[in-house]
């Protein structure tokens, strides 16, 4: 049997969800069709020395508002997956000369940096988007009167913490769409695995892994054609969860890709008729897709304070920053004097934040997981093990030494060996950004670009084509149950179009 | 000479910079009448043992936008008024039991509940209002699963703060409305009085000290008589900049007002015609007054830490409170739990959240500056100083204690003494509950009001019968700022009526 009422292509979380909905209503048959050979997409849960990691997604966030939380409190304790608020505390600034810097009258000025982008952005739509790097320099050469020497100095240290939420430098985040808000507090979720496998479990006959689509073709006759590698499949209706960045080298013509790489070569979809102008322009102009990385440190045993959850290693802010800032006479002096003494670098782990999970802390665990950024990731997530406890090993150490520990003996090779000092034994890092399933982590935004475009085209969609992933939403965008409330949103409309009418 | 252009009635802050806007164009006679012997109306600027205190309005708020505050920023240093950041650090929070209690905690849950509120009430206009106290324990009922205990019995105790921003506690408080935005830090201003004398010095002339209007009168001409206890005046315009409190009971008729007593007599204004209809019932049933109050404790020296520049004094939370909201069934059970637990008292100062403002830290000066609500001011305000010393005295103890210093001597008689203990030598109280000419503080909401209907009533005015003041406006309602800006408003408004299609 080859026709199905409905195919969806992807078992992420939302390919998952809609995949079940479906199900769990009398709609015919139901295929979701994967690449991988496994569930979850960009959720992924791995299992180390010292226990599992959330390689990719990780948290649930907006838990005032995150309906997949209040689905999973709604269980009985023991059917759902447990999770640690983990915000709850001021996450430390590391800085490479001091150490541990007192950010509590910081936090002040982040609440009035974020107040500023906000008003900056509502006064008009017409307000020319920056990047956050221009927006962080611009906020301190406006206010640097009603700022110390300190304040000036570290505020932009404590800024692009903004990163490691959106998985990009601050040279190219967009100023106007870095603003996160909070609908309550955010909780480290152990893990996701279990997660996924409650939503999988009533469906895991409809999947088929390690299987690749590489064209979606409308036919003649209102039904859509969808070849794989394996063979060929026909469907009323067909849900693409791929990854925005898989969506976007479907558009790129034929002529184009064959002269990428293999990897995106594997991931591409043809579709047929394209997809329509409304999506390519707003894939292609309008929207963005970030990289952020994970790399799991695991040690033999915590060795370190677990008084602070989460650490922002501070990238090395010149001398004379200040002096640059107070000496400029105009906007523009100001934004070039900071380029010249920050430019890009990848030169080493001191040039970027960095920003670490202490899961002694917050699993009791003996690992600290560093969340890198563009253009880091794709950097880090191309070394070998040994080049990246090389590249980290500065700050690793510096983060140890800040949590009154001594520096970290590198046991990697697994020779037994007994020390005082923390024991390296073991590194696993992400590979999303040479993954050609997902070629990065997940949306994001670059000056100039809008969501709301791709999110407004894919919610329309193209016919009985139809689109759910992080990036088909607003309320949600970038997280697991914004993915998840889009495998419902189509689903719903799915089985809304089957029953009009009857007696659902 | 007894015609003029325009009258402005209230030599506040509004008043002052309507009159100096006026006056700065030639725009022919103006007059600005006060009822007191000094301008600043709320703003008041008082000098005690150990320097000067603003025992009114205090701050420069949102100093991003407070337009106030950028014009001061413009002037050379030596005249504009000093300040300081004082909401750098985060407040202490001091209960009676266990002295300064760790916050960082509780802080991300206040955000999360700040959340809760802002979206319960954007959901729908519908949704009804009810008490901040009732909005605490839903939020802590609900979330109930996710808050530790030591979470849930701290929770209130923090939230309680808001009360000291609005002046009444969180019973009569409204909950849809009690949510504040800062629109960047707080700044301490030393001394509004410099300020006031600012923008009042190309007016003095123009400014009548302690004369009273009682009634304004609509003429046949179209110009406006105005009576005041020592004569009457003619204008073309006429800018009623009195409070709000003293503006509602003008909505009253004479019947009802010749019960009431004195103090609110002596205030009021008759208005022929009377009020419109939307002015009166915005005023009557839409809008509220709260009661800030203020005390002043004046000490010999500091004789304790300077480390935290305000301090929550937290109310007395009862023992089972926590188990009050567990065991609860539902959030009616739970309400009435509480409030049995926690009835309104005046019976000590533990009853009701104080705010402290420790001098020693903003401005180096041994002085401790309470914040209280109504209805806590209205009784401290008929208090003795003798009985305000006592009825402090708990509070106060603790609060040096905290602080690292033994209990204070009180010594109010001004005997000699030496002690290493702090000795009290002064107390200076609030008295706008009494005050004729405020009846409270400022602008409030109770559960029920909409600010919005008296501002735009206001806004619109009456013909050439207009309206400035703090509670004339969204941004900055409550607000020196907030006047300042109404006053303009209304200056700009009258100008551009009189020389539409001049020069202007």
């Amino acid at each position: 049997m080859s026709d199905y009422s409905v195919i969806v292509i992807g078992a992420g979380i939302s390919g998952l969800k809609a995949t079940a909905d479906l199900c769990a209503k009398d709609v015919g048959s139901v295929v979701c069709i994967e690449s991988r050979d496994r569930i979850g997409g960009r959720l992924n849960t791995l299992t180390g020395l010292n226990g599992k990691y959330d390689i990719g997604g990780s948290w649930h966030h907006d838990t005032l508002s995150n309906g997949l939380f209040l689905e999973e409190m709604e269980l009985p304790e023991n059917e759902r997956a447990a999770f640690v608020f983990d915000d709850e505390d001021t996450a430390c600034l590391i800085d490479k000369e001091i150490g541990v810097v007192k950010v509590e009258q910081l936090e002040c000025l982040k609440r009035e940096f974020e107040k500023y982008v906000e008003m900056k952005y509502y006064e008009s739509l017409d307000v020319e988007d920056v990047s956050y790097f221009r927006l962080c320099v611009e906020f301190c050469y406006k206010r640097r009167q009603l700022l110390t020497d300190e304040q000036l100095f570290r505020l932009p240290q404590l800024l692009r913490h903004i990163e490691l939420w959106h998985g990009v430098d601050w040279y190219t985040l967009s100023g106007k769409w870095s603003g996160i808000e909070h609908n309550g507090r955010n909780a480290l979720v152990l893990h996701y695995d279990k997660i996924l496998a409650r939503i999988a479990k009533p469906i895991y006959d409809k999947i088929r892994l390690s299987e690749s689509v590489t064209m979606v073709k409308k036919l003649l006759n209102g039904k859509y054609e969808v070849i794989t590698d394996k063979g060929k499949y026909f469907c009323d209706y067909c849900i693409v969860t791929v990854p925005q960045s898989v969506l976007t080298i479907s558009c790129e013509d034929d002529e184009q890709v064959r002269v990428e790489d293999d990897a995106k070569l594997r991931a591409r979809i043809s579709f047929e008729p394209p997809l329509n102008e409304d999506i390519t322009e707003a894939l292609t102009t309008k929207s963005s897709f970030g990289s952020l990385g994970k790399v799991v440190f695991e040690f033999d045993s915590v060795k370190w304070s677990d008084e602070c959850s989460r650490v922002l290693i501070a990238h090395e802010q010149p001398k004379n920053f200040v002096e640059t800032m107070r000496s400029a006479t105009d906007l523009d002096t100001a934004i070039a004097g900071v380029e010249q003494l920050l430019p890009k670098s990848l030169e080493n782990s001191w040039k970027n934040p960095v920003y670490f999970l202490n899961l002694a802390k917050n699993t009791n665990t003996a690992s600290l997981v560093a969340l890198i950024q563009q253009p880091v990731t794709e950097y880090v997530e191309t070394l070998t093990t040994d080049e990246v406890e090389l590249f980290f090993r500065p700050v690793l150490n510096k983060l140890l030494n800040s949590l009154n520990s001594q520096d970290y003996v590198s046991d990697l090779e697994g020779k037994v060996q007994q020390s005082d000092a923390p024991i390296l034994k073991n590194i696993i890092t992400s590979n999303w950004s040479s993954d050609p399933f997902s070629l990065g982590a997940y949306s994001a935004c670059k000056p100039g670009d809008d969501p709301m475009d791709l999110v407004i085209a894919l919610n329309v969609g193209q016919g009985n084509l139809r689109f759910a992933g992080e990036h088909t939403i607003m309320d949600g965008a970038g997280c697991a149950y914004g993915a998840w409330e889009s495998g419902k949103r189509e689903a719903n409309y799915i089985l809304e179009k089957l029953f009009t009418g009857s007696d659902y």
